[in-house]
């Protein structure tokens, strides 16, 4: 962190906002009114309008000692469009609360806000409204993300049907065992900071921790396709816990096939160099933001080559239950052991 | 607060938003989707959508101590909900997002949502999604709240021309005055835990701290007499500030007159107890949110006798800058002095 060379308490709330927003400009053309009035208003005339929001909460979501600053604020935003991708729905405008110490730096606050304006830069969205207040206690951001889609296009997590496929963007397990490498060498560097932390060969899993992707390339591919999911949710808490969402649902059960389950080479060295099942990192670790989705078997044709997609399994009736059929060919009932912070 | 017999970590996240959730109904056609997806969707058809967002944080928004969590909730829908009408606006949905420490009981939380749905009833709200998470270091709330209008009836900051009148609904200064016997109690009862608080005889100003409401009843009023205000905003930092953003956003000027506005009568009584002066509190104490807009000449008769509204000055040109003419009848120039929670 900067020292508070240039504290918030200096230049107010207004000028703060005023200060964060100036640059902002407006892309879309259903956006009628952005940020300097009491709400933001858009209009979609005959399109859907797709709303989500999530709070990120320093100690729960971030650790601030090795999350950088506008990672954090690029970060904030991807989660929220994912939700958005998930409705086969295209993320448009953005809403942008948060509450941090006045302690904090200015610099400090325009990072994560320039880490929020350089992801609705790449993501192509609004930002239209939002709130900054002091919190005392450290720092929370809340995001709310808008989308829109023609009606007949969206796609909700209930719609699975028996002998569909069930389809999974990118690979695996990769946040989690980022995360696990940034804590070790958080211990490491707490026991004896001398010892400059050892990330080298870990680019891969740790930019998916710190910096993920929204699939919103995918959800593009997918039109080009023509292949309208039958449901679809993304991967916020691990695969397990996810798919059984699905599932239930859909009031399906499912087939999950260990050996189809797409994990990078490096989340597969990494998963074995700190003693953890690779199949249980892409099971239950959580934060890789992919696509979770079913199709109809009508259209296998259409991704089986494609390297961004993975068909890992197929729906079945809710009676058969929702399992995983392992390496050696057994079938095991799937279990969520996903990211719950409560517990 | 209650023992912490039924922690939030024995149900976890989704057992909580289960039952935080299970009996939220669907009031709104516009609603297509709600709670239970990965966004919720929402149809305007040809209405424009209005979206709202704000933070509300422990320690700086309310103070555990005297604020009760249900009261709580009820505030945090009524302050989003009250930008919304300062649109001129209806609200119709609302996403929540509430992150706590794991150590609250699960009555706790419990509390603040029934306070939201509460709000929700009242204000006739669907609620359509959020978030829930853990907050180590106290308690934040998140609320987006969405509203619809047809284009032609949107009001902005930015439409007030000259000679039109300056209009307050209700009366101002009440709730900072129930912050300050709040706080005086807290006091009390902090150097002598025996002494009970007295709140007695002062349950108008209290409740205007505690439980403030939206003033969609005035909305609908305006309607009703068919007045479109040229400018409009909520008075959520105190009139001062709020008058001069209005002016600002308009590019005029105005003359305010300390002798018309609308003070209670408990409101002007508690001042002189703590030796404010009552315009003061009119002026600079926040979180009345009453609405404060200009409407044309021609639209006096509508209002004047109308006990909701109360005229309390006229725009003038930006070169004469933006006045306050005394009790006495001099000229000051209005300064924000409003609550800017970052000084």
């Amino acid at each position: 962190m900067d020292k508070n060379l240039n504290a918030i308490s200096t230049i107010g709330e207004f000028g703060l906002i005023d200060k964060l927003t100036k640059d902002i400009t407006i892309n879309h053309k259903s956006t009628s009114k952005g940020i300097g009035d009491d709400a933001a208003v858009i209009n979609k005339g005959k399109l859907e309008t797709v709303l989500s929001t999530d709070m990120l909460i320093e100690g729960v979501h971030f650790d601030m000692v090795f999350t950088p600053l506008k990672h954090l604020g690029y970060k904030a935003v991807a989660v929220n469009v994912s939700d958005i991708c998930a409705m086969n729905a295209t993320p448009t405008q953005l809403l942008v609360s948060i509450g941090m110490s006045s302690k904090y730096s200015l610099e400090a606050i325009e990072e994560i806000y320039d880490g929020i304006k350089h992801a609705a830069k790449i993501y192509k969205l609004d930002i239209i409204g939002g709130d900054i207040t002091t919190n005392p206690a450290g720092l929370a951001i809340s995001i709310t993300a808008i989308g829109e889609a023609e009606k007949k296009d969206i796609v909700y997590r209930s719609g699975a049907k028996e002998n569909d496929l069930i389809v999974v963007s990118g690979d695996l397990g990769g946040a989690y065992m980022g995360l696990n490498i940034l804590k070790r060498e958080k211990e490491v560097w707490n026991s004896n900071p001398t010892i400059q932390p050892d990330l080298s060969g870990n680019d891969y899993i740790l930019e998916r921790q710190l910096k993920p992707e929204a699939r919103i390339d995918v959800i593009k591919l997918l039109n080009e396709l023509k292949i309208k999911p039958t449901s679809m949710i993304d991967i916020s808490d691990g695969l397990a816990s996810e798919l059984i969402h699905l599932c239930k649902q859909s009031k399906k059960g499912c087939q999950l096939f260990e050996d189809k389950i797409p994990i990078d080479p490096t989340t597969h060295k990494t998963a074995l160099e700190f003693n953890i099942n690779p199949t249980t990192c892409a099971l239950n670790g959580g934060e890789d933001y992919e696509l979770l989705f079913t199709v109809d078997l009508k259209d296998y044709d259409k991704i089986k080559t494609n390297p961004n997609l993975s068909v890992i399994g197929h729906i079945n009736n809710a009676e058969s239950g929702t399992n995983l059929i392992t390496n050696g060919g057994n079938s095991t009932p799937l279990t969520a052991q996903g990211w719950d912070h409560f517990s």
